[in-house]
């Protein structure tokens, strides 16, 4: 039984996160999330008991599916090949037919950045697992003297350039443009800082 | 009186992009802004015509605003010192007091990155406008056989991971991430690619 509320759980929450990615999180409400999945919206407000209830886990949702995508990461050995896999997940991500509108977590980032409240700080909690995730890849490979949140400002820096590149602009060269930026941060990271 | 007109539309416009800022350009409508100014909602439907215009005018004129901060750039000799002064005003940009919930076209740019229609491509325009901005302040001193939208791509990445670190996870040392990478960017344009 418990599985099974799980799996309608995450059902319920992939589209709410699908609905988030194109309407952006502000759109997301229950009515909306009820019509979508033609299910009774007295039902999902049992479930989630409010709207920003509903925002928040479904933030930690998308958060989560992503997260287990990177997990595998920790299996590679330290070295280039760990960012450049982070790199990938992302990119698979941001391009994912499942987000029309692309990553629901990061639209919100720029979207709430002001708005005081739970849904703000489920976003910063979510960017700083993300970003710490980001340094970790440099670990093992980067030259010690690099400042870890540098290195995970940069990593976030072209990820954030190439969601703006393939979503708004649809820049075929996003890609490159990124694949770029990575190697030549991978080969910094190795140098001391500032050479 | 034509002026008195433009003081007018740039005065109601201030207002727009504020409120834009704060509660995203979805959540702006010309109820909102006429409550905000005191204004007949009548009159802004006769200066505007829809709400979607009114998007659009407000787009343009934040875009109009920064270009006017920027525009000193081209008395700066070529050098390192351009791509500085556009960081500078960007991240004063940014940081604006009068832009409550940090830049609204930003923002926007991941809110309307999926959807079709006369929002989108004025937003495709402006960031072509500033992304051109971006490569051109590497002119006459980056390697030439560095690809420009290569430099302008890395330039954005750090403005928009700027604007993540300072405005959503409140950073206090977002600036000294961006400037470092700045720093890094401006000694890696004067030498060849892939160095």
């Amino acid at each position: 039984m418990a599985e099974k509320g799980e799996t309608t759980r995450a059902r319920i929450l992939d589209e709410a996160m699908r609905l988030a990615s194109r309407e952006g999180l502000e759109g997301l409400s229950i009515g909306l999330l009820a019509t979508s999945l033609d299910m009774s919206k007295s039902g999902l407000f049992a479930h989630f008991g409010s709207r920003e209830a509903l925002q928040i886990a479904t933030l930690e949702h998308a958060a989560g599916r992503l997260q287990a995508r990177i997990a595998p990461v920790a299996q590679l050995p330290p070295g280039p090949g760990r960012p450049r896999f982070l790199f990938q997940v992302l990119r698979g991500w941001i391009d994912d037919p499942c987000l029309p509108g692309g990553c629901p977590v990061t639209a919100a980032c720029f979207e709430f950045d002001d708005q005081e409240g739970p849904v703000r700080e489920t976003l910063v909690a979510i960017q700083r697992v993300m970003l710490h995730g980001a340094a970790e890849v440099f670990e093992g490979f980067a030259h010690p003297a690099w400042n870890r949140e540098q290195l995970a400002f940069e990593f976030n820096a072209l990820v954030l350039a190439y969601h703006h590149g393939a979503r708004l602009l649809r820049a075929d060269r996003a890609a490159d443009w990124a694949g770029t930026a990575l190697e030549a941060l991978i080969l910094k990271a190795q140098l001391p800082p500032g050479r």
